[in-house]
């Protein structure tokens, strides 16, 4: 585990040489027979203008390489923290922005067996660079997504879908019937996880921030599995009394707020539960009371989701199992992608600035 | 683990019939063969004045029962705190107050073949109730320590001693050589922390509040075996970081005291540690930083060394190992009991005034 904290990328398509304004054909000894458009940066920045579309060239590819065509690639936050240098692991340069798309096979190398010319393909590993038009890369770093979902579905699948899949597996053995309370349950996460844990057959406990639109919020999330929605002052004030007369205890609790909220939900837990945290919107420390340590015997552990991916980077059987599973339910229509919108390629502008916004819904750059 | 909270003992030896001065013979339909003079309360309260010596009669033992002298009992803040009605687990009334202690086997039942007579035996669970001078129960209620190690470190390993042993065995696989860092390292568990570490191979960073006599602390924990003793403001100003060109960073921390402290163990952990928490002088929550449970991968757990003993209350051979492994570095003098004073058993509202002033060594109560 050691050293992988403020990593470097190491993998940023190496073999998808530079093109760009000082990269002309004459300083290439080979001869590039294919080109794309990548949105590529060579600088940490907080204003995000060093992000620049370019055209790269490339080779022939190698006889273990996949050429593909990006379909469809997100603009998620990690993404921005890449660009601004503040993200805990951070890419070469020049790098391509971008974590997560789905592709499209349009080449494979003569010794690919695992994926075959028009299927649909997803980055195993942060780090892609998905923000292009094209891309060659070895056959290893694709998961295979099968075409009979949705298009958006599968380009927003492998961040936080899978970051909602593994944290209701790895942490606790639950059971249908068992109970998840989480808190920011309106967030990408969030609203996956009220989806999954109901294919699952889990209950959920849903906490949201008191807001003007509230009654149409909790309806949206009861519509998409929820069993209860309540605010942090409805919880403060009534704690769950009736809601465990029909549930029982959460062993599992999912924090993605920090502060005051992730208290809220430690308390909550049952003796022997786990507090996962997989994010800090508040921006405030954790509270936590050494009495639930010591006497509810409550663990705290954190996801990260790149981390769990590299963990078990080898283990392509597993990775594909968890894409597997969630395209089953994307095709099944208990999992919906979140609300998207679609933005050309080439305005890719106004989709970071667009995500850099609060309450803003997930920007989908679609480079065909 | 559900329900252990706040539970209420219920083995307060049920056969030793109640004595006293509202239970003369006149009630009791059977003959009472032996007494003995046990410290008893029948309320809880903050002032601890209910506590009163009185005589119990028991009868004779049965065939899988077993007969002690108590021979020495510390008063503990458990001790203190179950009287008080603050612990998470009561007694039923009338309880005899004690939880640690050693005696010495003076008469066992036809079955009984575990202990002999003459064999030092110590309780297995929390609320046997040590404060007495004889007492009847169950031989599998004890387990035995050997005669050749000193009666101080008997009456005293079975709750400190054993906390430390245990937090540094079930957290983190440690090898010789890791390193352990602590706070609230001169309490009696960090003590013992220190010792045990050191008979382990394990390094020790151990963090300390500032004080007038800091240099005096800092040798004596230096000399039962401290690697590296640093006060929590020299931490704040200098982090680990000459520590750390003579060993590992630290896979395991261990937390008594909460607040900025905690987190201050917290954040010199390396990526994968854990942070355990056994105590909260502080009365102060933990806080912390959802960065460290992400990107670090840190853990947090809890540990509570009488809910440990009842997970594997049945597993006798191993509540006997730890023992074991705790008499052997008595012996070898590892480890030694901790500065105590000695209270002959009728002077016992000395022993329990002194365990609520700060700064005082362990009293140990002497029935013998």
């Amino acid at each position: 585990m050691r050293g992988f904290f403020r990593g470097v990328l190491r993998a940023q398509r190496l073999w998808v040489q530079g093109g760009g304004p000082g990269w002309g054909a004459g300083y290439c000894h080979w001869r590039p027979i294919h080109s794309c458009s990548a949105l590529v940066y060579r600088r940490h920045g907080p204003d995000l203008d060093q992000l620049r579309m370019e055209q790269w060239d490339f080779q022939a590819i190698g006889p273990h390489s996949v050429r593909l065509q990006m379909l469809a690639a997100p603009v998620n936050p990690a993404d921005i923290n890449m660009m601004q240098g503040t993200y805990p692991i951070l890419p070469e340069f020049p790098a391509v922005g971008g974590n997560e798309g789905v592709g499209e096979v349009v080449e494979v190398g003569d010794e690919v067996t695992s994926v075959r010319v028009g299927d649909w393909v997803l980055p195993v590993d942060a780090g892609f660079g998905t923000w292009r038009t094209e891309v060659v890369c070895e056959a290893t770093e694709l998961l295979r997504a099968p075409r009979d979902v949705s298009l958006l579905g599968a380009a927003t699948i492998a961040v936080n879908p899978f970051t909602a899949y593994r944290m209701l597996h790895d942490f606790q053995q639950l059971r249908p019937g068992d109970t998840v309370i989480q808190n920011g349950a309106n967030s990408s996460v969030g609203q996956a996880v009220i989806q999954i844990a109901a294919a699952l057959g889990l209950r959920t406990i849903n906490i949201v921030r008191n807001r003007p639109n509230y009654e149409g919020l909790s309806a949206d999330l009861k519509a998409m599995g929820a069993d209860y929605v309540i605010t942090e002052e409805e919880l403060h004030r009534t704690g769950l009394g009736l809601i465990l007369q029909e549930v029982p205890k959460p062993r599992l609790g999912l924090n993605c707020v920090g502060g005051l909220s992730g208290g809220l939900v430690l308390s909550h837990l049952d003796s022997g539960g786990t507090l996962v945290t997989y994010g800090g919107m508040a921006k405030k420390p954790l509270q936590i009371p050494a009495k639930s340590l010591i006497f509810k015997n409550i663990s705290l552990k954190g996801f990260w989701m790149t981390q769990w991916k590299r963990n078990n980077r080898k283990d392509l059987h597993l990775l594909q199992s968890v894409v597997d599973a969630l395209c089953a339910m994307l095709r099944s229509g208990q999992l919906t992608p979140p609300r998207c919108v679609l933005v050309p390629f080439q305005q890719y502008a106004q989709a970071i600035q667009a995500t850099v916004q609060p309450h803003q819904p997930k920007q989908v750059l679609l480079m065909q």
